[in-house]
């Protein structure tokens, strides 16, 4: 936990700032059970709970109220049944007290508080539930049918206009991630070789992110097929001659995560194709940090990213014509199909449960849901200072996408059919770090973990 | 998976079976989320699904309609959308077919067919759901409100009654990652030294189970307080002196688990006191070992093991009287809490979703679910041929415990409290093992883990 003046001034920066009357109710997680109620996946709080409360501790629930000025988190001390079965612990209220909150109840006195706060035709907001028992527990409490819960805009537009800015204490937990992170990726670098499973990989640098007490942040994608984008398949054996794409972050114990891909070859060089396209991806990488500043939208950083990968691809003779011509014809997406980053803190993709549009986008300027590419840009709008949000340009070749285009000779003035079909199983190659955007520029979080060809190569050699 | 043939048997033996009429309905797992909707835990498929199915894929659910004998899966084919982003899979189809299903609709088909099934009378008989989403689905499948859900007893019967009887390939399975578990096992001795965290160890322990492509069965439990029964605290530091207990298992994948417990010293040899106790600990697991065998009920095993640690803890002055009388009166309790062992399958604890009284009791001879100890077991039923299941006895000190029954002088004439009450930080020790009973006795499962004494010390010895 941060310190209880942490958890105070967040309360009421948020009282100050939410646009509404009533109740604020929090409800954090449970212990998901696996295959059946006693077994149980590893407890994760919610991320605003967490952000405003800090208490790691399954069954609670909290409320501030905003018209009689108080908070009170909901839950049930240790019976001596559990003490004897789980040991003495903190109490719950001894950790309400550090987060600053003095009221506990139990946890059935929920109903009661918010049903008198419903007579009294006071407004209950809550945020989306993406949890399925707190969906039924939502509806039990508010006695709404599940399918018609309605989440406060205004709640979720306070929480994301305050977690999206981070504290400096904040950015030190994520820099945490990343050092742990970084061990990661140069274990995957150095275990890589011909003859090793892809789960192996995995289950290694799970073991490094568990050695220093964290959580992986989301499941790692460490594949030779880099280029399907969601593959948890970790069943292939390396192969000399293969890419083997490492997608790869951990969480601290306060719940702060990272995100770090590289590419690199399993031999210990890179072949000159993969080694001309990786540079491509690395100058798309570097031209978009460049423009990373306060003011920046975000969508225009993508698109420049893509430019600079058009530009490239064009170089190679995968693409052809103006490069900024390509990328307004969005030919770009066949190689490059998704968005170039998203915000990140105490969620991977932060705060994704409370919506894409608050998040990632303005009212004025929603997400462009039916173009190819930009749909999948989980971040628009423009930066601000204290924003953190990943930047990791891909090129990633689809076998499946490549016969759909080429099918209907899509952007056929701006992409060269021929070579992209003879190197339609060529996989995949992404390079993602995270930034802090800044005023005039960004700080790179983290240390700096290599990925330039020659880096890389010098790695390898080592091992 | 098994063979086409197993599946068809298992679900022809099944329909003959089940007292019933109407449809079985069988929901699979879903990937569920972490903190939010995209961001989900490893998915694992509900045993009943994986025992007659096979398939391990998320949002799938099944009928077999007993009337019109014949079997259904639903579920969706992946669009060209997500084969973009996760590539070209086996489709369900195929996947059906290798379970022996020829028939696959789409999931909202399951709908309309229930429909028409309940609008004909026809009963639709379904197991008890753990998973809150699939408490919603099968709420909104057949229009009954969450709480009154009334899963079926013929058809929980008979899968209780066809799946606790092991077949030879899935004996197979479970030594497969009692194989794996071993070696979890020996590398946490090997670790265990002091200085060293308890996390590390879950972690590198995970990390065996991970090179071999499989997870963990159950939250490993490592940890200096041993007397906390449940405990999954692991941030202490281990130190010179103590004993380590780790309870750690795996599943294979295909979902087989192993359950074993080792209890051994930090430092490379037992204390005299630590060896003394433990020593009763195994005489207690071997005792109850010998008793295995088709026809016994376990609930009597449960007593012989206890009226073995009484005896031991009698001739160490922990306690005193007679043992069998000791038992008699569960003045044992107060160092062993909990029940002797389970069943052990596709579950660590086999089929506890389908409830205890089924599993592990009969109508006849319910759970003594008021005497403290007894209430724990939950086993306690005659056992046959094929059964597979953990023996596991211990002695745990536990202070709050201590301390209250001490206030009521509770089985004074048994318990020598002052000496207690000198140990009562000495935390905790249990040894375990899983067996298959057979006619005429047992069979050890899995590679013999080193569990006496003098083995331990000489394995330490060596690190």
């Amino acid at each position: 936990m941060f310190n209880t003046t942490t958890y105070n001034n967040r309360r009421a920066k948020l009282a100050d700032n939410v646009q509404a009357k009533g109740l604020l109710l929090f409800l954090g997680n449970i212990e998901n059970p696996v295959n059946f109620e006693d077994n149980t996946y590893h407890f994760r709080q919610d991320s605003s709970f967490l952000y405003y409360f800090g208490i790691q501790q399954p069954h609670l629930a909290a409320i501030i109220d905003l018209d009689e000025n108080k908070t009170i988190v909901f839950g049930d001390e240790m019976s001596i049944d559990a003490i004897v079965w789980m040991g003495r612990q903190e109490t719950l209220k001894e950790k309400c007290a550090k987060a600053g909150v003095e009221e506990t109840r139990p946890f059935a006195d929920l109903y009661t508080y918010l049903k008198k706060a419903q007579s009294a035709q006071r407004p209950v907001h809550y945020l989306p539930p993406y949890q399925s028992v707190n969906k039924i527990l939502l509806s039990d409490l508010l006695e709404v049918p599940i399918k018609q819960l309605s989440p406060s805009v205004p709640m979720i537009q306070a929480i994301v206009a305050q977690r999206e800015i981070k504290e400096a204490q904040e950015i030190v937990e994520i820099e945490k991630a990343l050092t742990v992170t970084n061990e990661m990726h140069l274990l995957a670098m150095r275990m890589s070789k011909a003859g090793v499973k892809e789960y192996e990989i995995v289950s290694a640098i799970q073991n490094v992110a568990g050695s220093h007490n964290c959580e992986l942040a989301y499941p790692s994608i460490v594949t030779i097929n880099g280029g399907i984008l969601h593959n948890h398949y970790k069943m292939n054996t390396l192969q000399s001659g293969q890419l083997l794409l490492n997608d790869s972050g951990c969480e601290t114990a306060m719940g702060y995560a990272s995100d770090l891909t590289r590419t690199f070859p399993v031999d210990k060089k890179f072949t000159a194709e993969q080694r001309d396209l990786y540079n491509v991806v690395l100058a798309s990488f570097e031209g978009a940090k460049a423009e990373l500043r306060e003011g920046t939208k975000f969508k225009n950083v993508h698109l420049k990213a893509a430019e600079i990968l058009s530009q490239g691809l064009i170089d190679l003779g995968f693409m052809k014509g103006n490069a900024q011509d390509a990328v307004a014809a969005h030919a770009h997406t066949m190689f490059f199909q998704c968005g170039l980053g998203h915000m990140m803190g105490l969620d991977v993709h932060d705060m994704e449960d409370l919506g894409e549009q608050y998040v990632g986008y303005t009212a004025d300027e929603p997400k462009e849901t039916s173009i190819f590419g930009l749909k999948s840009l989980r971040l628009g709008k423009a930066l601000k200072a204290g924003h953190v949000l990943t930047v990791e340009p891909g090129i990633y070749f689809i076998p499946e996408l490549i016969e759909m285009w080429e099918a209907d000779k899509k952007n056929a003035e701006f992409i060269n059919y021929e070579k992209v079909k003879a190197f339609q199983h060529f996989g995949g190659i992404r390079i993602e770090d995270n930034f802090l955007i800044q005023a005039d520029g960004y700080q790179h979080l983290g240390p700096e973990l290599i990925k330039t060809v020659a880096e890389i190569e010098d790695y390898k050699a080592k091992f």
